[in-house]
């Protein structure tokens, strides 16, 4: 059975988890000026500004141009080259590394883009018919959890641009301290050996490289209970592990000098101290809170450090097993932003998700019979399935109603300004 | 005689300029968002709301830390870091490339910055002895030429960064269209040759690089009556000017090569016609404007085209003469953001400012005995004398109050986004 | 049972195979004049000299280190720096993409080189006893086998530096033309599901990525029984295959734009008919040859334009089975310096081996339970197993002793200039 | 009187002459191996193999081409494309960065190119007419300074290449050592203001650049009487030159910083101690030998911190007045490998020429009235006169019948590969 829960009106859940989500994304900007919402502080990041334009140009693209929404009249003709990120399909695009010189559109015009989009999408929900609306909602699903997807960037690519001024400026202020806890033991979950089925089980939304469901055989191994937390790294870093060549992929090795870490982002030594910055501006430290903002590299040499390994996706999957991600009414915003210290009980029940995106030793390949769609749409996952690593899990700033047991993330191996940690593993 | 204007009161009058020259570069926000005053195209260029900072800094630095301001209370410890350009002797500063990171201070802070610094420097004014103010005077009027250089700056950094927005925002609209003039006849005026004298007279300011005052061995030659045209210009195109090898230097060859000149900057062919992106959006051309953003390199292949050569900077300083610059109310802004047509009777009596910048052929030297000074300030100029090109006249963004016959102007001869032409030299 | 060969004087078999491999290396220097050895045309590409004093540094470091070789004397205190490829645990190294300045040690001086370790292993041979014989000859074959490798290289390299030059010299002339075949029909091959063993099963040298020997799931595949021929690709090449994206990994396509691809390495147009530049200097195409100087980008979109796949390394080893490879009298030189035409009765008995180096989807991952060695030699494998895809096969450059069916070579997806190509698969 | 010397047969001595400055280039080559004479060290050096043929190709291009020389048949159609420099009126050109990459032709065939030619002017110079010759004469002229050139850029290019080894090869061994000298004492002589002429007088060959002779006003200066010694550099370094931004110019302490210089080209520290890499290997230094393979912004700021500045071309060239170069036997090779020390009593006649290029503070112009030829042949020189810096005097490799008063050499600003140094200037 895919689902327990009693069955509502369709159409009306629908609206109200597209405005909700949607809503998520416009309180996200609240704290920052207009200022803050033009920054791009690398290539690799987008304007806030650029974020709530493009997640609306994605509704107006792919979903207002349906037949079911004639009528619907194209807010400006420029958006599609200005907001369009990388579908080919679709026709050229605005370069990327230079969004941040798009002083115009203001970011109040963006906002009156949003409140357009969102005025058809709302009438068309109302006035769709029942089939028309079956066949359009997962494309409008696909447009949520789209939105969602760039919810999560507008925190790490403003945190990203924040770091870079020498004001360190907050997001916002931070929450009252919680006490510093000591890090919890590490305990070890075994596996036995077998064929397993990994991929998602066609139970509510999923993307497609999470499919097609399909047998693995996996040899037996073990799997952290908990991520690697900040304790566990000082020892790393006080051990040489940023001197060790032995320690790294040689492509790793090769960042690592040219780039000269000598630590995971956002960590600063102040006389001999090391601090971190955060969406809550300079902090101190706690021990046991998990690692983050370290490169596949860096999670790569830590657990070969530790004598262990990164699991595959296939061992986290199948360790994450019948687990589900638990929702309340805050299921559409961060849980917090910066990962929580464990507690020592929380080994009882191993979080799976939420934390800090874990890195795994699987490069972001399709899976056995999957096919891309055809058409721009296609574009959304498959022509990026090489040169990647994926991760599972969640970070702590992904909705909790975004998240599930096959979620298929992916970045690229030197990448350190998402919430990437990791969990160790090994065979056994 | 320097001069032959009436005694006024000199603190009345200094305290008036002062007012009136950071009014003026205020007012040229006045179009602009805090979007747009975030914004940097270029490492050359810095965004609006970094040079209303940096022109404060320079008051704060160089004028309040003098001992007759005592009192002053520093705004912010990082702007020091934050706002310094490029004095070496002050300390570090934030990297140049990256200004349009710094979303804070928000342009809102910037502002009050600017009033804080206002009303030191104004009270400091009415208070200080006469003794004190004669000799705080010459770094005053320093910092207000320093501020004006930056208003041409704020207005050639926007026009950059408008032009890499495919919308073409206009920074105001176009004023009503001048009937559109035909070329004027070109007429040579002829000089003998003979020792000259070049350089500062000491009437009034002068930045340090004007002098010493020295003789010069000039050759006879001729200079054109007028700055070249657009329709001069685009017979050199049709005559395939960008093509040709034989007409460049190896450099400017290579340069055009390499970034596929094919006409000045912010020229753009629609639909087989050139249009041209200026402060007033996109508009049609006027063969008889003075021809604009031309690099050295191009300035000298249409030379070589035409048969001529570019002036020596002592050419054109004795072909300009006794010139003054007419000032009149509006002496503190720019005369138009845009070159105006030349009229046939303009010829009558030349105008040899603030049509474009004229490049001239000589290299950016120190003038025999130039002794740049100790401390920062010596930064001021000094240290540029090194792969630049002197340029003479100032533009029609150059308040007229800021221009006189030995004023040197410098860039480097790839550079292009500054308002730019050039007049026609030859020798006899 | 591993072998059915008669058993044989192990050491007088190591000493022969030790000759035989070396000689293959010299004999390939043959043609070419101490200047050719000389020349790096990129920073991926050696020069003949360097492999040759390469190879012989790999013996003097990890041979003849051993206190069985007690007395010998190193040849030359620099060597060390100048030869070592990528050993951190050995010390620094000279820099890669410099290798073409060291015009000393001159050729002569590296084949004394050369001499003095040959003549240090051969004594050593006949001297050791035979528990040092059996400890030693791992590394030995180890050496043996790095050398085949660099043997490959050698051809590879000296190609892609003669393709700059305009004279485009051959390496030797093309033999006598084999009369031009068609290409032969492609036919499937089909697999059913199942769990499969894949590894190398100790039997006989393998390098350390080859294990540990494992289980995997495959589901039903299938896979072509020729590669893909020029034919095929000119085909896909007229269909627009370079300028269609939606064919292309995301990757890819930016690849194939920044570097303008159009058609393999080496293929270039005269007067509209392509011609391919090999190691007999400029030839026409035959269209039965399989396909080579194709990266993994372009293999890829073929795959996907021909409604098709990459296999996985594990399919494209089970299909290979119990396929050995033949050796005869020249198993330690190239089999031909192009890879010959297929002809129609190939197809009745697949030849797997070497053709052209096939890509496979598979990113080049550690097997299940795999350990690199500890030290030095540990670095030879496994801290490349990021960033790069696996090909089967072996090329006609390969020699045949060199090869085997659970051989993993590897490269990064950009690479062209090894002679790389591709055979199709798909799911059923 | 433009020369006093006897009448002699004009024609055997131009035979004389083409023959005793082709032979002094192969005599540069005599110490190198082929693979030396293959080498490019960086995209401003070109391998010893390709100054042999472009030197024979300019002869071939512009002498071999008169119909004087009917009958003389091309050495190879590939030449033209592979040996022009920069002639861009002659057609397109091999990449410059890439000419290591020329294995073929060999140097072998390079020198029997070098013999075609010579077989051809030697025959052309006994068969042509008095009036053939008469008209031909300037253009051999030019194609021997040429050849002298380039026996300059062969020893600066292999030592260049040399010192990227780590062997750090000698070139030949140095000669006995000569005692150490100590520094001379530095005197000035002294200059009145005035008009001077400047420029070549027509007497013997010169450059085009070196005309027209023309008048200029010198202020009254100074000039050192020798050029600055390794002593006198080595207190600049000791008193943080370069560490300290104020003395440098803005380009030059970028470059300092960029590149981390902390002394001249080729200088090691060993064990604490300041060793030089030259053309007889590694050396100590002698302090009374000036200093050599400074760029123009060390050059510019040790002048100022030794309180002076650089002279401009004109102040040096009137310094060297009717000074003459000597000549004897040894006119056409090297006077030295190196700069030799100087010696107490070289004061009492300053030597102007051979020791090291002398930057003036002059950016290489056209001279008043220059007009560079049409054709190819003006783009000898004419076309590179922008972002660089005059240099004047010769250094000890730049053969002693090549030098002379009104030598204009040219490099830009960060060039330190050339045997450059400074003498010092001041205004009085």
């Amino acid at each position: 059975m895919c689902s327990t829960k009693p069955e509502v009106d369709v159409r009306e859940a629908l609206v109200d988890r597209y405005r909700r989500i949607r809503a998520a994304t416009e309180a996200a900007c609240a704290p920052l000026s207009d200022e803050d919402m033009m920054v791009q502080s690398m290539a690799d990041a987008s304007p806030t500004k650029w974020h709530l334009a493009h997640t609306s140009w994605f509704f107006e693209q792919f979903v207002l141009s349906d037949p079911g929404f004639k009528g619907y009249s194209e807010y400006h003709a420029a958006f599609n080259f200005l907001f369009n990120s990388y579908y080919e399909a679709v026709g050229p695009r605005y370069p990327r590394p230079q969004r941040s010189l798009l002083t115009r559109p203001t970011a109040a015009e963006v906002f009156r883009y949003r409140t357009h989009v969102d005025a058809a999408i709302g009438n068309g929900l109302s006035r769709l018919t029942d089939q028309e609306l079956n066949q359009l909602r997962p494309l409008i699903e696909l447009g949520l959890n789209h939105e969602q997807q760039h919810l999560e960037l507008i925190f790490t690519d403003i945190k990203h641009a924040f770091a870079q001024n020498p004001l360190r400026p907050a997001y916002v202020q931070a929450p009252r301290q919680t006490s510093v806890a000591s890090t919890p033991e590490l305990r070890w979950r075994e596996f036995d050996a077998g064929i397993r089925c990994i991929g998602h089980n066609h139970c509510g939304f999923a993307f497609d490289n999470e499919g097609p469901r399909h047998r693995v055989w996996l040899e037996p191994f073990a799997l952290a209970d908990r991520p690697v937390c900040v304790g566990d790294y000082l020892k790393f870093m006080a051990d040489g592990g940023y001197a060790r060549p032995e320690l790294w992929l040689s492509d790793g090795w090769a960042a690592c000098q040219a780039r000269q870490w000598e630590a995971p982002l956002y960590w600063e030594r102040n006389d001999g101290c090391w601090m971190q910055f955060t969406l809550h501006g300079m902090q101190p430290f706690c021990e046991a809170s998990p690692v983050v903002h370290v490169s596949y590299y860096e999670a790569d040499a830590f657990a070969r450090w530790a004598g262990a390994r990164l699991p595959t996706e296939a061992e986290w999957e199948v360790a994450c097993g019948d687990s589900v991600v638990e929702l309340d009414d805050d299921a559409f915003g961060p849980v917090s932003l910066h990962p929580r210290p464990l507690s020592a009980n929380d080994a009882d029940q191993p979080a799976w998700f939420g934390d800090v995106w874990n890195w795994t030793q699987s490069a972001y390949h399709p899976y056995p019979g999957y096919q891309a769609a055809s058409g721009a749409l296609g574009e959304y996952n498959g022509k990026f399935m090489c040169n990647q690593f994926v991760l599972r899990g969640g970070s702590c700033l992904t909705p909790r109603s975004h998240l599930r047991a096959s979620y298929r993330n992916f970045f690229p191996p030197e990448a350190r300004w998402q919430f990437t940690g990791l969990r160790l593993a090994r065979s056994r």
